[in-house]
């Protein structure tokens, strides 16, 4: 009752289709794609009954996705069954796919996902990409993207954009590079150094990391808070089913939510930063490694071969998730805290203090935590799901619009 | 490209209208209402040029709200120009008002306000509520609303529903308040004790206000923290022009954000909650005044009389605001953190420690703070516009549906 349905003072949302016929149109096109996509396959009546139109209005929705290639009719179904049979309809395993790319500090990685969902391609290279500069790593980034574009396109698939997962914060025009601090890149528009004739996207690796989550997780609550780190730690919260980008595309910046206001002085400007008792390099230390030549691999490694030191260090590194947590708890109030990306391998020996201080600081509020079946590879299928999901949430914007591209 | 517009699995917002003739039609409907409120009195030449309908489409939908009762013709305009004059379109000033009330630890207040926006009626009274069973406070306010409603019936206008500020968390239901620690209540069913026959809803006394904040408030930026302040610290997210609720409907817990882990015991069951350095009964004791007997008015009083005390008091308060609002701001990205209620007469003693902490600890990164201009009226005002509002959001659910009621 209080949140106002269309108000004229909302901003322009751009995903939001007008409200005409063709608006209309096309956003009922969408309903069919996500209905065949998700439950498929499906005979026209079980769309028209999961989507509340007629028959009649989804038959005319579905010969257009039909025409368009994106919907297949499997011919008639319960062949043996009396009545006249329904021809069963599915998402095309031809037609667009979406192309996601992860650049991380230590490796380059591409993959081509079909509006099914599943992958068809995939190319991935180590390389030490710290302190490189953008144009290189790009330009190894498009020999990858090709690979998988050529590969796509020999077996009729075509690629209709590309989404670059960066660990790094990226501005709202979804291209500019603000500040990635592992790699030593700022302010960096990733359109003009990518040589490539995809539509781009670029976002944060935990951004991504989230979306994987929200549509590939198993548990798959609509608000969360995903936690991933690499180097650093980052957050990316997940309201309604839609991600909390903030004002400039900066939220989810919890690692450097201060845990002990007078605590230790952060690269970023402050005191005491989740990051300075839960980031690699800090636990590293604390674990009597060293950061330049180790890696959070180590930490798992030695964890599981039982060592205190690392394991302690891992301890107070879930301690201090829990107080940084605890804020973000209370304002938050999400249904759940995801541990992703590196953090899910860790889990074992960060989890017991992380849950002690969460549970105690917000009893009675507290939520659960569980930790991403995903692993390292949600943000890179974020990335690709993302753009193949944009083609479900407009499919004629795509196949009648002629936007889909070849790199 | 990566939030999907329109997801299977994205929950059934409730407020979302079905995707058909109807539903576009009742949305419409509502876009021509929003629009001459905001910017009336209009020609339906200009309703139709603000919202992109043609003149025919919107013309149809302004005679069914002028029949409705909810538009009025005002007669020709521009009298003396030449060509054929378009007649201008205003919000009736009859037709249906919003009911607004607050419970507050020591006053009960009770507004309604049109579609115009404008307060038509108004009755309040100072009571200590602190420690008192709902059914006699609500008691006491039923009478108030239906002062408010009798002096609204005699205008000719008739209440839509009536929205309670409370403070203290409300469930998702938006009728249980869960916890109303300065009240006493727990786990309270309001539409059990308030004697009305208007729809209820009941929200936290920050949602309301912020939400008053965004329809009023001079900037109004579509995404920012509103924080405020009764005898407890609440805070209210404002994403996109929409309240952010959680999961629960508990989001928005400023108070209980650590500030110092290792910090006093808070009744919360944390430690070192911002409440305990910033909230009312804190900052009176660091003041050296006595808390069962004061309220923050001695505060504002003595700190302008020149006190150095409790200036200290309230820049330590400010301080630790600050901290807690790093975390806030790193996590949600804001446009703005805007100072409300009681905190906003507090502002000129708390303002430089708080932003002394915010900007050096988000270097880069930080958001402006500003004072709301509404003062304590604002979480009454946002609960009476959020009735009228939802009028104009669903205009024929109210006008023709029949729901609106009298008390």
């Amino acid at each position: 009752m209080t949140a106002p349905l269309h108000d004229e003072r909302r901003g322009t949302s751009g995903a939001r289709l007008p409200d005409t016929q063709q608006g209309m149109r096309r956003r009922n096109l969408s309903r069919v794609m996500h209905a065949v996509a998700a439950h498929g396959p499906l005979s026209r009546a079980a769309v028209a009954s999961r989507i509340g139109l007629t028959r009649a209005a989804v038959s005319t929705l579905v010969d257009e996705l039909i025409r368009a290639g994106l919907l297949d009719e499997l011919g008639p179904e319960r062949p043996g069954r009396v009545g006249r049979p329904g021809s069963a309809l599915a998402v095309s395993a031809l037609g667009p796919v979406g192309i996601g790319a992860e650049v991380g500090v230590d490796h380059l990685a591409v993959c081509a996902v079909d509006l099914r969902g599943e992958t068809r391609a995939r190319a991935e290279q180590r390389v030490a990409n710290r302190g490189r500069s953008p144009e290189p790593v790009m330009e190894e980034l498009a020999v990858l993207v090709q690979q998988v574009c050529a590969e796509a396109l020999k077996g009729g698939l075509s690629p209709a954009g590309l989404a670059v997962a960066v660990p790094g914060l990226v501005a709202r025009d979804t291209r500019t590079v603000v500040r990635a601090p592992n790699l030593g890149w700022h302010a960096i528009d990733l359109s003009r150094v990518l040589p490539t004739d995809l539509p781009l996207t670029v976002d944060n690796e935990a951004n991504f990391g989230a979306l994987a989550e929200l549509w590939l997780g198993a548990e798959s609550p609509e608000d969360f808070l995903h936690v991933s780190a690499e180097i650093g730690i980052g957050a990316a919260l997940v309201v309604d089913g839609q991600l909390l980008r903030g004002t400039r595309g900066f939220a989810g910046e919890l690692g450097h939510v201060p845990v002990r206001p007078e605590g230790p002085a952060c690269p970023c400007g402050g005191r005491g930063c989740l990051e300075q008792y839960a980031g690699e390099e800090a636990v590293l230390r604390a674990a009597g490694l060293r950061p330049a030549e180790q890696r959070g691999e180590a930490l798992a490694e030695r964890a599981t071969a039982g060592d205190e030191t690392v394991r302690r260090a891992l301890s107070d590194a879930g301690a201090a998730l829990g107080i940084a947590l605890t804020g973000a708890v209370n304002l938050l109030d999400p249904q759940a805290v995801v541990l992703g990306g590196a953090l899910s391998r860790l889990a074992p020996w960060l989890l017991p203090a992380l849950e002690q201080e969460l549970t105690e600081r917000t009893a009675g509020r507290a939520c659960a935590v569980t930790v991403s079946g995903l692993g390292p590879d949600g943000p890179l299928l974020g990335a690709a799901h993302s753009v193949a999901r944009a083609v479900l949430d407009d499919p004629v914007g795509v196949s009648g619009g002629g936007t889909a591209q070849r790199a």
